[in-house]
């Protein structure tokens, strides 16, 4: 079910010392900031050759990774997204497993403007995993 | 300079749990578990098609992984592994840059039989990384 690994999201405290990081010491190619209002983020993007690390900063007030960063201030690993076909026979296959869906159960448009869930990390291992419908 | 992500390591308390959610559940292709008494984890390898993903538990006395599973009995994300090139090139580009690298700076043989090296957490963004000579 399944697919590709899409990215690793990383939250970080201080964006331009983490775009820095990256592509100077770390020699990767990271994009400008893309300022995301509707989702409480400004993303980075930086890309790998078999997948991406985003990076993801507060944006406005009531950002999602707010929270994060105030128990982690530097930074931390946010989650994961895997890929899938189908993100609706995905949602009502993990939920048959017991798998618990995060919001109301229904995909919303994600960064990336694709439809996405978002599952609850007590059922993957402590890991908060997003699916991607690709 | 930092090329694939060679893989994502996820800690778990429970191995069967995580393996059965992976293979039944999310329909992965998930193989057997790994013993790797040297490095005091038993693996358990989640083949996506672009990448990996490690599922790590605890193996004997002193695991390094034991105290994680401690702070966060449920498991979480514990590192993610970067390919480079030449590793030794790359800690001294990082060490240049103001990184630090774990335990004495000189890389050791890893998981996959290839050199490795661990960086500090505090110098990306409260991610433990590991680097790995491809």
């Amino acid at each position: 079910m399944i697919g590709r690994l899409n990215h690793v999201a990383i939250a970080v405290g201080d964006l331009e010392k983490a775009c820095k990081l990256y592509r100077e010491t770390m020699g990767a190619k990271v994009s400008e900031p893309l300022p995301q209002p509707a989702h409480g983020v400004t993303v980075v993007f930086i890309e790998l050759p078999n997948t991406k690390v985003e990076l993801l900063h507060p944006l406005g007030e009531n950002s999602p990774i707010a929270k994060f960063l105030e128990k982690s201030p530097d930074g931390g690993i946010h989650h994961i997204c895997y890929e899938v076909d189908d993100i609706l026979a995905a949602r009502d296959r993990l939920k048959a497993g017991g798998a618990r869906v995060l919001g109301d159960g229904n995909p919303k448009i994600g960064a990336h403007g694709k439809p996405v869930l978002f599952l609850h990390p007590k059922d993957f291992n402590g890991t908060l995993v997003e699916l991607e419908q690709a």
